[in-house]
């Protein structure tokens, strides 16, 4: 099911709106929203955005955050950053 | 229970993890972080950094989130705004 997932980075809101939209008409009946940093408030704005302009029927089913070590391939140094899974359902 | 609330702003990520954790050890066996906007990806790392950092018994017992609107005073017109709420329990 990783094709229902939709992940969040530094497009326009919109775009991610419209992702979610497409999949759910194309027949899923559950979107995963994933977004990591500063893009999880990105995340929070899509789901929303999705429910209350778009589809009233679409309801969060669940909502996960986490810690995901990040390597950063210049220094070879590895952080932390949080992270943030929103699981929709029709 | 609104005293078991910390309100994310603009200051330093620590100052909310030290906020919680001062709620926790006065005795509270739940708090809950509220953000709106852009502050809602430090939410997300302030509960993580409690989590993975200071305190391992706490639990993110539910994540909320809602679109509130915020009226600009200067204008008098009002606008949506995400918000997200991360209920830790001990």
């Amino acid at each position: 099911m990783s094709s229902n997932t939709v992940y969040i980075g530094k497009k326009p809101v919109m775009n991610y709106v419209l992702a979610c939209l497409t999949l759910f008409q194309n027949g899923a009946n559950e979107v995963t929203i994933k977004a990591r940093g500063r893009s999880i408030s990105t995340a929070v704005d899509s789901a929303e955005i999705l429910r209350k302009k778009f589809s009233p029927d679409v309801q969060v089913k669940e909502i996960k955050i986490d810690t995901e070590q990040v390597k950063d391939n210049e220094t070879g140094s590895s952080s932390n950053v949080s992270s943030i899974e929103i699981m929709l359902k029709k």
